[in-house]
């Protein structure tokens, strides 16, 4: 799929089908995650693929919304690991793991599967549950399926700003 | 070109050709920013298009790292405009300028032209000289151009992490 093509028919799915999601599918959104640039090549990122039952258990409890997926990408990073501008002292480490989000989030899409980029979860609380995420900033949940048969757009889909708002011509 | 393909050849360019850039190109640049998604859809970034002369030539002397580009766009995001998480009170707008952003590399790259995400600039300095700046928190210039001829990736570009270093299994 062409790339305008692809970001114009992504949207945010919150609703799932059943269908099971090839492990190497999985494998190929975390790769797509690998190879985003970063600030100064630092990598400051880390993806926490949720695999085992007990793991997939405690994000469906910590975090209200998961719509039924059975798959989960979480993205982190570290502040301490990003590159910082001198000229007003700039962490990059946000910005990076969001790259990284970002090239994940579409070729979820590209391969055919569907997701939310979820944001609002008790980070906090994931950390106390999973001892491997201390220390991260916990910036992007995936659930990652396949969309169900009536799953559309939010109505907020369709109120993106005009370009005259969100553009200033210098 | 398909998007595995795309992020692939991809690479951070840093030496652009004469040849001119018809301004329907960057106006589809910026159509990718705009329809990016955003927490809670509250879109808080701006993005400014250098035009005029004297803007160009202020981004020239301000930035060191140009590479001969004659098109520039800036991405910039005001965190008061983002959505914040109870559970920490994590504000998102950064992330969701970084989202925009991230689409506007890649939508350079899918329209044959190239770019690499300049950090490393004055972002102080170009508020005081732009007062449209203002206030937004400056993460991403974008100078655009088509690559020259003698264009390569950096040998940083050859040394992301291997998998294992950045994926954590649960």
């Amino acid at each position: 799929m062409e790339f305008q093509e692809l970001i114009e028919k992504r949207y945010s799915c919150r609703k799932f089908s059943d269908k099971k999601v090839d492990k190497e599918l999985i494998k190929k959104i975390i790769e797509a995650g690998r190879i985003a640039p970063t600030a100064v090549n630092t990598q400051p990122f880390k993806i926490f693929w949720f695999t085992s039952d007990k793991a997939k258990e405690v994000i469906q409890n910590v975090c209200n919304y998961t719509f039924g997926a059975d798959n989960f990408l979480l993205v982190g990073y570290k502040e301490e690991e990003g590159w910082q501008r001198t000229f007003d002292q700039r962490n990059f480490a946000d910005i990076d793991a969001s790259i990284a989000a970002t090239h994940m989030m579409l070729a979820i899409e590209e391969l055919g599967l569907s997701t939310t980029w979820v944001g609002c979860f008790d980070a906090p609380m994931l950390q106390t549950q999973f001892p491997e995420m201390k220390g991260y900033h916990l910036i992007a949940l995936f659930p990652i399926g396949y969309a169900a048969d009536n799953s559309t757009p939010s109505e907020r889909h369709f109120k993106r700003k005009e370009t005259k708002q969100i553009l200033e011509i210098l």
